[in-house]
């Protein structure tokens, strides 16, 4: 099997990857790819590191054959494009644009109104935790936020099995790129941040809802800008019921996990969000503070990769009945 | 007035750091550094970074005439060193050897038995939270932990006003010079940690009870690794009574470190660790998530200045009856 | 196809490195890997990064039946084991044993006695600049150092075509993983390099004689030590004959490397070693400085990829008959 | 003595790096700060490393009376506003304005006309190569560009000695930061230099004809980027007349630069940018390649500090009458 692929706004960092993932991919190729901006350029000229002779094309998709489309575009725009793409194509979106399934929720956190109008309503394509067979069969799948995925496949068997005893407080981190290609503004200068470190969307980042409509409970979640370009920590101090101790965890998540080889577990020992650069894995591992009654939860992930490209890979894959893991590098890049 | 100071172990960071910032002092002189295994060569052959001719020596008392002894030493050292220092010169330590006053507790967390005996104990150096008078008269000051200094700073003036609803949950994170310099392991090369972040000392680091004794409450705590020398961020999410807002916790801070040159309260936006490089001062901001009932504080410090050496300096000008800033920078270094 | 490796010396960068790459490689597959000091433990114990279940052994390899063997040892240990295990395995050698082909040399640049007795002396295998069919036949590869790969495929297009009119000038730049992972001095810890740069082995590095000996001329060079773990950037400065320009120069290196895939030749701009992070490819751009009759080549690589593993196994897939990209990345994992 | 200084475009690396060095000299005081777009704010708001009450007003010199400027602005601003601030206060020039004496250069290089018209010309700052006497009297200083500074101090007294024998290739490295805070580019971002190094303005970038004009020789001169926000190391392979070994130049250098403090020449290894990080100095070292004939200088420098900021209060003290490391660090900031 080979299916045709076509990357929507491949010039930013998540399509670029999903074009660089997809040169290893036994079964799919990558057919299309556009920017409104480099129209007419070969890819490699604003993304040279990619070793392709794609050329760069407006967003027509009239003429298009492809199977799969992956949109790459800022959050308004699937919403408007995704239905109508889907009569001809698998689409897979890595905007925000259907991840909230309460659309209200939309004009508060991302200043958009959503049309809505989609039935069925896509699925929410946090691999490990969708249900699979709805995977299979969706036209359109909402690839989730990046700090979800890191903090979600930690909680969320936490919460299923009812240990979760008060508010999780969620300290992420994220590398830069998280933040997009297109910030060009003085706060992203390299010189601005080398070397430093600071939190933003302390009490209002638009993840936050994400996150809670997911697990059905109220979080407490600040991230933070790391030095570096890639990776995610998702620290989580959760209050547990008592008699929880790190083996508990480590087995809730074994168990919810078994035969997933995106998602490992440490016996012992505490993750570096380098363990998985270039990854689609995300690490865990636990802890139990018994002075305090909160478990330690900590979720590593490559923002770009299990955080946005590499997943939505991942759901592709389970959309056309391939092992998840198809073509996804899951060894780090270290150092 | 002028001053002269001896560095025990002064080609460690913390000691050199306090070299650095001396030769900036325009009342004291450093006059004796000390190396047991560099003795006899220049101090800028172990630190090329410094300016200056100093010839290192080994620790031997006996003949020195200084006003003020810096102990930059492993912990272990200074409970059996600075009794009889202190009978001659003032002694700042920077070790964690008198920074708990139950000595109980140095067997279980530094595996260290404590010979006790002092009479006054040392005065704990928390500068802006410390008596005054007893820092002018102190004979030995026990200068804080990085990670104390920067979450006692933001939370004393919380726990003195009652307004503390349950367990702080402080997830902090430090730059790789908190390790010290000496630590040749694999796990502290460039290659191993840059472009990384991870957690360590999840629910057992040493500076958990220094912050508890001070505090007088339980705390969760669980520090980080960043990818950069220098820079500690101390995110505390704090259960807080109701009604309390980001102008509360700024009015508890502005009144409780009114003239102190040392500690700033931000009115808005948020710290980045880079924004005190190389500088003396703490900056403090907060918010409240009225969503979940915390309120959320950022304490900002470089490790090595107001987490070590700038404070211990800081604590030497408040035992001499300077200003306390005397000689110490305030601008941090950027970008 | 699918062939059996051994991989001996697999925790450190360049061993694990193999692993890593040859997890995504459809014909090769690791059987054996070794460590003297972590046999008996997982591989990924020491290589957490790594997605394996792999376990180390001691070197031993009377009963080990593979095809191929990578020899990732300190320089020393191949020409001792090179031949036996030649005798029944493809042998491809990360070290310098086999690198220089006058045995003199290595008591002056290696302080090693080499035991020579090889017959026919082993293919160096820079792979571009390789005869293809020794390298089919070979039993033994000398893997070339990763300065040399990255200065010769620059320089030696335009040294056999004559245009060199002087001594080149090679000021080149590596990341710190260069220097291995064993090197537990203070030197190399995190808080010594971060944000720094400098020269190191100004006159006297080992892969100078190397670089000469293939090149036929002597050459001024100096590396220095970049603040990243990976990626070389090779700048020289060759006074050319009158008449070149950049052109002449890219025109040559197009000829040479037609139709090799893991060597690309920029029509315009210049690239960063960042273009190539985990990627096997060498990028090479050029410039002519007329006022002073100077070329300026600017060669970019991954020292671990085309600078060691990368090259190794592009080396092995020709001494297989396999397309030499084969199971290699080309696209760089940026940002 | 107190003087009272202006700082025009205070918002930018080198003007607030001004603010900040000027906060530790005893003998100055800065009473205007300029910005255009944030006229009216404090510049704390812009800059909240620095830590200061001073209010940013327009470009407005009526009414000011200070007696020193800084002037901190794009190329083009001080050929038209210098001579007019030179009639009330002393006027040092932090562009590129006043750095060459043949203005029919200017519109090659910097694509600007030169209204000339200075009589005397500004006296090149190039401090410890200055003539005191000239600096003593000047009106107006043309500061030197950061490349100039390292490359001439290393190169200039073996010119002047003679021992210069053919083309000095001049390979430089710089931290981001000489870019200045207004690159709001997506190549300037953090997420596109971080952990990346590369070659720019290959074969014209506009120091080369500054470097020529001091030293009067042609000069090969290729700058790179580091990824690091401070720091410049200059590496310079110059041909040398027989029988110069390093000692020659050390001799040469240490004659040269007697009883100047912001240059030291190293006995023994190479410097690190890291070692003058926030320090005024400029460190030297030299070896000599006696296979090719070639001194090998190295040259390392904080861009902002002796490259920019700090270089032009050197200059103003001398300007003043006073010694001319007066309120400047020496000391690096490290790690």
């Amino acid at each position: 099997m080979k299916v045709t692929v076509a990357v929507v706004g491949a010039t930013g960092y998540t399509g670029a990857e999903i074009v660089r993932l997809l040169a290893g991919h036994p079964n799919a190729e990558v057919a299309v790819v556009t920017s409104e901006r480099q129209a007419g350029q070969p890819l490699r000229s604003s993304c040279p590191w990619l070793a392709t002779d794609l050329v760069l094309t407006r967003f027509d998709p009239c003429g298009w054959e492809v199977d799969v489309v992956f949109l790459c575009q800022e959050n308004g725009f699937a919403m408007h494009h995704a239905p109508s793409l889907a009569e001809r194509s698998r689409v897979i979106d890595l905007s925000a644009d259907f991840r909230l399934t309460d659309l209200a929720q939309y004009p508060a956190w991302y200043r958009l109104d959503h049309p809505g109008g989609l039935e069925p309503w896509p699925v929410y394509g946090l691999t490990e935790l969708a249900d699979r067979r709805a995977l299979g069969q969706a036209r359109i799948v909402a690839n989730p936020g990046c700090y979800p995925t890191a903090s979600l496949l930690a909680l969320m068997p936490l919460a299923e099995a009812g240990i979760v005893a008060g508010t999780p407080v969620i300290d992420a981190k994220s590398g830069v790129s998280g933040a997009g290609r297109s910030k060009q503004e003085t706060d992203f200068l390299f010189s601005e941040l080398a070397g430093g470190f600071k939190p933003y969307g302390v009490t209002g980042h638009r993840h936050t809802p994400e996150i809670e409509q997911q697990l059905g409970m109220t979080v407490r979640f600040t991230p933070h800008l790391l030095p570096i370009p890639r990776g995610i920590c998702s620290t989580i101090h959760v209050p547990v019921t008592p008699g929880v101790n790190a083996d508990t965890v480590r087995g809730l998540w074994r168990s919810r996990y078994e035969g997933r080889t995106c998602v490992a577990v440490l016996d012992e020992g505490f993750p570096s969000t380098k363990h998985v650069l270039g990854s689609n894995r995300c690490l865990l591992a636990a802890a139990v503070d018994e002075r305090t009654g909160y478990a330690i939860l900590v979720s590593v992930i490559d923002n770009l990769v299990k955080g946005a490209a590499g997943q939505a890979i991942q759901n592709m894959n389970l959309m056309l009945g391939l092992p998840e893991e198809t073509g996804l590098p899951l060894a780090g890049v270290w150092p």
